[in-house]
C-alpha cells in the first residue's frame, strides 16, 4: 500500500484489546483498515495526526476488540426461542423441538430465522459463528445478506430430517452444500456437521469424514454431551464417544467436538494428540442439565476451546458476553477456587481460541496486522461499566451484548451506533412473529 | 376514590405479569395508579375506553411486571467494580477491598457510589434493594434522591470500620441510624446489619437483635457463606452457624440470612421453624467460589427466598435479570435435572418471594390492588426477545437489564424511555471516574 493512499477505515480514541499472543492492551490505540484487512494496530502517539481514511470512527474512549466468535449454534432455532423450557430433555426434544422442526422448517422459515439470529448476534458483537442445521443453503443466503462471517454445515443424521427425507442421501446432500458454497464468498465457509455418534452410523461418519477431508472442511459433531450418551456408546462400541470416534478415524485437526462434557483422561490425551478443537456451550448445557465441560483441563492440555451459545431454543439468547460471564463463574464455583478461568482466559476463548478451534485462527480472533478486519467497539460510558479499572474485567463480568456500539466485518461497517446496516430488523422480527403465531405448542 | 377522579397514572397495552398467588397473566392488561398505590390491575376489555388519568403510559405490547427486588447488596461498592478479580478470597479482601474501603470510604464517596448503583439498578428494573454498608446515612440520602425503595442498614463488625473507629460503639451507631430514618420517608426503611457470626461477638449479636426487635426492623447477617466459616464456628461454638445464631436468640421472622450456602438438615428445620428469610447472591457466590446455596430445598420447606446481586465488586454488575437466568441454570446443572427451578419460580424469587424475605411482602413484590405501585415495563420489541411465546421464559432466559423501558416506584415515574428522571447520571459517572483515577491498586 502506498503511503498516500487513504485507508478504508480508521478507528481511534479507544482502548485496543489486541488479544495477540502477548495480550497487548493499547491504552490509546489506532486501528487502520484497507481491503478488509488490518493494516495497522498500535498505540497512537499524542501529537500524531490521524492518517487519511475514507471513514474515521471515533471510539469515544470505549473498547476496540476482536469480534466475538460463537463456535456453536443452530441459528434458525431462534424460531423456537422460549417455546418450551424447564422440561425433561426427552420431552423437550420429542414433544416440542423435533415436532416443530418437522412441521415448520422449510427454506423460507430457516432463512428468516437465520436472519433474526444474525441480527441478534451482530447487535451483541458476534462477527463469526459456526452453524449446523437443516436447509443450510437458506442459512448461507441469509448469512451472505447479513455480512457476517460463518462456517455453515448441513446437518447429517441417519433418519429422515427436514429437507432430507431419505437418510441414505444425507452425506451426499451435505457434500452438495459444500460444493455449492466452497470458494463462492469470502465470508461463508462450508463445512460438515454430523449430529452425534449415536444418531450417525459408523459408515455415515466415515463417509462424512472423507468428504470433509477432501474439501479441507471443518467436521463438527456433538459428542460426550450427556451421561446417557456415554453409556449408550460404551454399550455399543465398548469405549467412550471420543475414543470411538478416534478408532473409526473421525478425529483430526479439522474436527470440532461440541460439548465434550463427559470425557475422561484417555479422551483428553486422544483429543490433544489429534489436535481437535472443542466448543463449549455453557448456558445451554446448564439449562438442559447436561453437565459442566472441563474447560480448564482442555486448556491445560493445549486443546483449542471456543465458546458457543447453542441454539436459541436452549439458551435462550445468543449473547456471547453472558456466555463469557457464566463460563468464568461456573468453573470457579465448581472447583471452589476463584482463580480458575480468569477474565483474560475467558476473553481469549470467545475470540482467538474460538477462532483456532474452528480452523480460522490464522484469519480472525485477534487484532493483528494482516488479519481480517473483524472488530467491535464497546460503549463503556454507562453506569454498569463505571468506573473502569480494567477493560478485560468489564467485558467478562459487567458488560452485555447491548453495550456493543459498532461492528466491522472484513472491513465493512455492519452495525453503526447500534443500528444494523445490512438487515431490515423490523421486517425480520415481524416475519418471525407472524410465523410463531401459527406454531401451536 | 370517586368514580370521576382521574388516576395519577394508567399503564395499558401490555401483558401484565401480576405474580399474584395464582400467577395470573393478563394478556392485554391495564394498571391504574393513584396515591402511590395500585388501584386496578385487570384485563382490559377490547371496547373499554381508557380511564381518565393525568399520565397515560402505552406499554406498546411489552411486559408490565412488578419491579425487581434485590435482596442483598452493598450499593456503594460500585466504586470498586472490577478493581480486582479472579483472586483467592483472602487476597481479594485483605489486599484490595478492605484496604480500598479503609482509605477511600467517606460520606461523600459512599453517597456518590450509591447514586451510581441506584442509577444502574433503576435502569435495569430494580425498584427495591436491601443494603448493608458503612456511612449508611449517606446511603440513605442518595437513595432518597434516587426515588428507589430500600431497606438500609449500618454495618456492624467488632473491629474498627469506616466511619466507626471504636467498635464498642458499633451497635449504638447502627441504632442511631435507625432512629434517624425510622418513619421519615415512605421509601427508606432502616434496619440492622451484623456482618457475620465470625466478625461479631455473641454480645454484639444479642445487642443488635434487641435493637432490631425494639424498632421492628429487619436484622440482616451473612451466614454459612463458606466452608471455612462453618469450620470456624463449629470449632468455636460446637454447632453450625445457623444453629449457633438460633441458640443465642438471633433468628426470628425479621431475620434475613444472606448466602446460607453450607447448611444442613437441622439448619433447614431451624430456619423454617423461625420463619427467617434467605437472600441468595448466585453470581457473586459463583465468582468468589463460595458454593451453591440450596434454593430448591429452601422452597420445599416454605422458606422465603430472595435474589441479591451482592456488591458490584464481586459480581460485577447489579443486573437482576442476569441473576435470574444464572440461578435458574445453575441449579439445573448442579442436579443434572432441567426441571429444577422453573422460570415462574425464579421470577417469583426476584419479586414476590424476595419482598417476603425482607419483610415487605405486604407492600410490594406483585401487582395486586392495594399494594404499592412499584412496576416496570419491558420493551420486548427486540431481536433477542423475538418471537414471544411465553413472557416469563423471556424475562428469565432471554432478557437483560437493558430491556427495561420504564420504571415506576410508589406511583412516581423514575425512568422513562430508558432515561433516568431522578439522577444526573452523567455527573455521577464523572464523579466516580474521577475518584477511581485516584484509587491506586
Amino acid at each position: 500500500m502506498k503511503k498516500d493512499t487513504p485507508y478504508d477505515i480508521v478507528v481511534h480514541n479507544g482502548t485496543v484489546l489486541t488479544v495477540n499472543a502477548a495480550f497487548d492492551i493499547l491504552k490509546s490505540g489506532i486501528v487502520c483498515i484497507a481491503d478488509g484487512t488490518l493494516k495497522r494496530v498500535e498505540e497512537r502517539t499524542a501529537d500524531e495526526p490521524l492518517p487519511a481514511a475514507r471513514h474515521v470512527i471515533d471510539a469515544q474512549g470505549g473498547i476496540i476488540m476482536p469480534g466475538l466468535v460463537n463456535t456453536h449454534t443452530h441459528a434458525a432455532m431462534t424460531l423456537f426461542r422460549g417455546m418450551a423450557d424447564d422440561l425433561p430433555l426427552i420431552t423437550w426434544l420429542n414433544d416440542y423441538i423435533f415436532k416443530a422442526e418437522a412441521q415448520w422448517l422449510n427454506p423460507e422459515s430457516v432463512y428468516t430465522g437465520t436472519l433474526l439470529s444474525c441480527a441478534e448476534m451482530l447487535l451483541s458483537g458476534t462477527t463469526t459463528f459456526c452453524d449446523g442445521y437443516f436447509f443450510e443453503d437458506a442459512v448461507a443466503h441469509a448469512v451472505k445478506e447479513s455480512g457476517m462471517r460463518a462456517i455453515l454445515a448441513q446437518g447429517i443424521v441417519d433418519f429422515p430430517a427436514p429437507g432430507v427425507a431419505d437418510p441414505k442421501k444425507n452425506v451426499a446432500e451435505a457434500a452438495q452444500f459444500i460444493e455449492t458454497w466452497q470458494g463462492k464468498n469470502s465470508l461463508v465457509t462450508p463445512g460438515l456437521f454430523c449430529h452425534s455418534p449415536y444418531t450417525c452410523s459408523e459408515e455415515t461418519l466415515k463417509k462424512a469424514r472423507k468428504v470433509a477431508d477432501e474439501a479441507h472442511s471443518l467436521f463438527q459433531i456433538h459428542a460426550a454431551e450427556t451421561q446417557n450418551e456415554v453409556k449408550e456408546i460404551n454399550q455399543k462400541h465398548g469405549t467412550s464417544p471420543v475414543q470411538y470416534l478416534d478408532r473409526i478415524g473421525v478425529l483430526n485437526a479439522r474436527t470440532l467436538l461440541v460439548h465434550a462434557i463427559w470425557v475422561n483422561e484417555a479422551d483428553f490425551a486422544c483429543m490433544a494428540k489429534r489436535g481437535v478443537g472443542v466448543s463449549v456451550a455453557t448456558e445451554s448445557e446448564m439449562k438442559l442439565a447436561s453437565g459442566v465441560a472441563p474447560i480448564p483441563e482442555f486448556l491445560k492440555r493445549g486443546i483449542a476451546v471456543g465458546i458457543g451459545t447453542d441454539g436459541a431454543a436452549s439458551n435462550n439468547n445468543l449473547d456471547m458476553f453472558q456466555e463469557m460471564d457464566t463460563a468464568a463463574k461456573l468453573h470457579k464455583v465448581k472447583r471452589l477456587d476463584p482463580t480458575v478461568l480468569d477474565a483474560r482466559q475467558v476473553l481469549a476463548l470467545a475470540t482467538k481460541s474460538g477462532a483456532e478451534a474452528i480452523g480460522l485462527g490464522e484469519q480472525i480472533g485477534s487484532l493483528e496486522e494482516g488479519k481480517k478486519a473483524d472488530l467491535i467497539i464497546i460503549d463503556t460510558h454507562k453506569p454498569h461499566l463505571t468506573p473502569l479499572y480494567d477493560p478485560v474485567s468489564h467485558l467478562v463480568y459487567s458488560a452485555s451484548g447491548s453495550d456493543v456500539r459498532d461492528v466491522i466485518i472484513e472491513g465493512r461497517l455492519v452495525v453503526r451506533d447500534r443500528a444494523l446496516l445490512t438487515i431490515n430488523v423490523e421486517a425480520v422480527m415481524e416475519a418471525v412473529e407472524h410465523l410463531a403465531r401459527r406454531i401451536v405448542i
